[in-house]
């Protein structure tokens, strides 16, 4: 069992009946949306899933898990999803998978969320992992320049074939190379005022129990 | 002439040779780019016009006014628009015509800007006008009910055939009625943090001049 599966396993053993679950995207993420399935399947878990993405909604619907959009209930009991980095304030960068803004939305509206992540993820200070933000296609090319005036370093985020990768919901993503974040909330402070930009992939005082996947097994830590 | 005609006539006159014009949208917008198209037949203006909605860029091509988006150029010289409130700071409310978020992208990348409006539309205080928020479908009932729950009164935009109003860029609008906003400031900065919320319709330190139509005739005053 690899580490993702493993933090994946234990993260879904925090779901229990009658829970409207937000559901996570990205490759650990995958792993406790399996075994929700499983237990659906097996131990006749009730539950509602709330995914994040159009592939976890898929993934959700082939094992069998009813799925809600996040408008069809009142609130969320519990979401997992994993995380790109997490610092030791909790504070962590989402969006490596460009599915940011949906995960935030529903992590908004949870009254529980856990993250899930290999140890690889815990960082001392965030920004080595680059900053996605979700950018409206109009414009973007002006908030590119002003970004890069600003010392941010961007870059356009495009797929294999050199296409420019569009979100679920029609917006574009600038990946911000800062290799170092000060001032984690100054910064998205500042992000939320930029005029073209929708969304940002730093994730702040929403997270209240990270499940770390090690070599030496499954370390499970709680926000104060 | 109506006082719409007579400012966007009146607004035109600021455009010169050469300039990157960012074209306003609205019933008085309309009035102005009718003219700055009489002036590219008659007297052969030399101009690159930066439409601010489809409804604007159609016109505007319709009279031969040469049109880029705001990828396109470098940036704009000049932007004219219409608002639905003005207040003595020159702050504003635009949104009314669901166009808020390309006019607030081609505003900010605009040296200068250029509202035109009928005196009915400077007030004392904002907020008597519905407060149009732009926001991200997904997740839109939530954002509803935290708006309620905030006390603003809010209202999902419908057409008159009772259809949720779509924006050029996929988003809907939510309109705060709000009768009395004590700090826009306050309110801008509050709005921006809100998750699901694209843009809004408050749009402030942005104008550098405000063209009047009153009965008695035409009135200009420039922000100091």
């Amino acid at each position: 069992m690899n580490l993702k599966q493993m933090v994946g396993i234990e993260a879904s053993k925090y779901v229990k009946d009658g829970m409207i679950v937000g559901l996570g995207t990205g490759s650990t993420a995958y792993y406790m949306i399996e075994e929700l399935g499983r237990r659906v399947k097996e131990e006749n878990l009730q539950i509602v899933g709330v995914p994040t993405s159009i592939a976890s909604k898929k993934q959700a619907e082939g094992l069998g898990i009813p799925v809600k959009t996040i408008d069809e209930v009142p609130y969320v009991d519990l979401t997992i999803d994993g995380a790109d980095e997490i610092d030791p304030d909790f504070g962590g960068i989402k969006g490596g998978g460009a599915a940011l803004l949906f995960e935030k939305i529903v992590a908004t509206y949870s009254k529980k969320v856990i993250w899930i992540v290999d140890q690889s993820k815990m960082v001392p200070t965030l920004g080595k992992f680059p900053l996605p933000i979700e950018v409206i296609p109009y414009g973007h090319q002006q908030v590119l320049k002003q970004f890069s005036d600003l010392g941010w370093q961007p870059s356009l985020r495009k797929n294999a074939a050199g296409e420019i990768v569009v979100t679920d919901c029609g917006h574009y993503i600038i990946d911000l190379h800062l290799e170092k974040i000060d001032d984690t909330h100054k910064l998205a402070k500042q992000l939320d005022t930029i005029v073209g930009v929708v969304e940002h992939g730093l994730f702040l005082d929403m997270v209240h129990t990270v499940i770390i996947g090690t070599p030496e097994g499954v370390k499970t830590i709680h926000a104060n």
